[in-house]
């Protein structure tokens, strides 16, 4: 009997056939891209060669994670209208894509290792749109260390939707819980806070930067901020060792935070007067009706909130700052059943607001 | 320092909280389910207490590969209008959405392990439905042994979408690649072909049972293959012995039959009359202008195709019948450039349809 075939060995200039395909269409920027298959070739460049992306020619990715370590999977689609905009450019709703997934792993004590893409458009793109947000995803998947390994396009009415699941390997037992939360830790996040809600705002009526007092250069800064979140993957060593509950903020701290609280079944006390906000955002919360209760609700932050034990606290300010990333205290977990206390600066409790966070129902 | 706290361990009573929570809502089943917790909770007991599942309390799942194995990922998102209608029922919605991953997973050799689900819903569901769903998760996950273990939920305008990535263990290097398929190997096909297409037919237009004598017993079986797929998983062990290559049809054999040829870089030849076909699907197909050739192009099968050394054909057929799912030799894989050719009985080549198969472009 014949020996069966080596696995895993796509035949020899599978690559090329892929840009040769792409070459032979000859398509200028504006023609649409009819057909999966031209999808996929344009594609398949991210996969940079990784072994179980099958140069996409498969259907399904393979995954062998490192000896000593386990996997850490996220999947969190973003929809145009809601997650970004339809004028956004394509490089930026690629990179928000990933980037979503991404703060996810890197709040576990995580490092991201490859994706999957499922791409649901309402018409074909063009040659041109594809084209830029492949080189969104090539750039966004370079900063965060991982590759496209699989996926799946469709058409369907609807927004345009993509739906990344981002896997990420992590040390054996070293996955930094939500559920971990111990009484005395102390609060922790990542960053400021609030930047993006306004960036959000500014997109949708651009007259606010001049009620808000803004300079360009910093409404365009809070604009980035929503457009393209940087994940805090520099700080999932410091999680891993100091942290004993983490989890990314997506949907506003007081929402999350009550979560975590939730999640840990402890309860929490935040003092607002803590909580890091930018120069610019603390200038437009004096514009606003509900001032920095805003801030803090708005979401799309892609900060980490982090509980760490008090006795850990200066060694995780010392890991996170010498990973680059600023942290601040602000404030504690106590024993009890859930319940969070937002303080002002004398201690006295503060209003919950009615809109505790960003909620799609 | 404090030893950290042990990792992984949520804190006690987690399941019963969610049932509680639920509870105190005190919903009816048309009562809409406001808030992705409410969500959440419905959903939990799907985890079926898998520790890399956190209860659905964490954002992220957590996947370790038993010893000697490694993850297979696939994701293939369903739509309503596409790949489900509005009016079917929930049950079949949820078992489809995790069958049509489960059959992709079954052509790679693999076992389904757990998987991730997005959600994305244009207005909130009843309570009801979501009942009726996860019932039908319940059912789908308990015949294909897999878990929910993390998701994502969320509102948009569009239709009712569910993407669902899904995880599986193969054993180290024994994945069943597309890309290794060889020339002389025969061509394989589990089950019968072209019925789940006629199914969505008569979905859309009732009056065609008539037109077509078909009893009602036989359009309902016809119906059931659209709306319940059986993946073959059965076969999974067979794939892994005898195979050189496999995938499992979704866009019908035309199409997918070329896509394997293409991505070994072979040719091959099928045999029309040796096409499987039920005894129903064969007697609609002789009213159909394009009789037999739609059942080839209509997609959503499920089924698997194989590439088989020759020397291994007798063995695949046994260890398949075994596993009770009969399979078919359809044809044969020839040298050289990709080129598909479809014969008649007498060996002559068959024009090649307009339209090889589903494309969503």
């Amino acid at each position: 009997m014949k020996k069966p075939p080596p696995r895993r060995q796509p035949p020899a200039g599978a690559p090329r056939a892929h840009a040769e395909a792409l070459a032979a269409l000859n398509l200028r920027p504006e023609d649409p891209l009819r057909g999966e298959d031209a999808i996929i070739a344009l594609l398949a460049p991210l996969t940079e060669g990784y072994p179980g992306a099958f140069d996409l020619k498969d259907d399904c990715a393979l995954l062998a994670p490192p000896p000593g370590t386990e996997i850490v999977l996220k999947t969190d689609p973003i929809a145009e209208g809601i997650h970004f905009l339809a004028e956004d450019a394509p490089e930026d709703i690629a990179w928000k894509a990933l980037a979503v997934n991404t703060s996810d792993i890197a709040a576990k004590g995580a490092a991201p290792l490859g994706y999957l893409m499922a791409l649901s458009f309402p018409d074909a793109p063009t040659f041109g749109w594809m084209e830029r947000f492949a080189s969104g995803l090539k750039a966004a998947q370079t900063a965060f260390g991982c590759r496209l390994m699989g996926g799946d396009t469709d058409r369907r009415p609807g927004p345009l939707t993509i739906s990344i699941t981002l896997a990420g390997t992590v040390p054996q037992s070293r996955m930094v819980l939500r559920t971990t939360a111990l009484p005395n830790d102390r609060l922790f996040v990542s960053g400021t806070l609030g930047e993006s809600g306004l960036g959000l705002a500014l997109l949708r009526d651009p007259g606010l930067a001049a009620v808000w007092g803004l300079p360009e250069a910093e409404a365009d800064a809070l604009i980035r901020r929503y457009r393209r979140p940087e994940p805090r993957l520099p700080l999932a060593p410091a999680l891993r060792q100091f942290a004993s509950a983490a989890m990314d903020l997506s949907d506003g701290l007081i929402k999350d935070c009550d979560r975590l609280l939730r999640a840990s079944g402890v309860a929490g006390r935040i003092q607002l007067a803590r909580v890091p906000f930018s120069a610019a955002a603390k200038r437009v919360a004096a514009h606003l009706p509900d001032g920095e209760m805003r801030l803090i609700t708005a979401g799309d932050d892609y900060e980490i909130l982090a509980a760490v034990p008090p006795a850990k606290a200066a060694g995780y300010i010392a890991a996170a700052a010498s990973a680059g990333v600023a942290v601040t205290d602000i404030g504690t977990i106590e024993p009890g059943p859930r319940a969070l206390v937002l303080e002002d600066s004398t201690g006295q409790p503060l209003p919950m607001p009615d809109r505790p966070g960003w909620d799609h129902f």
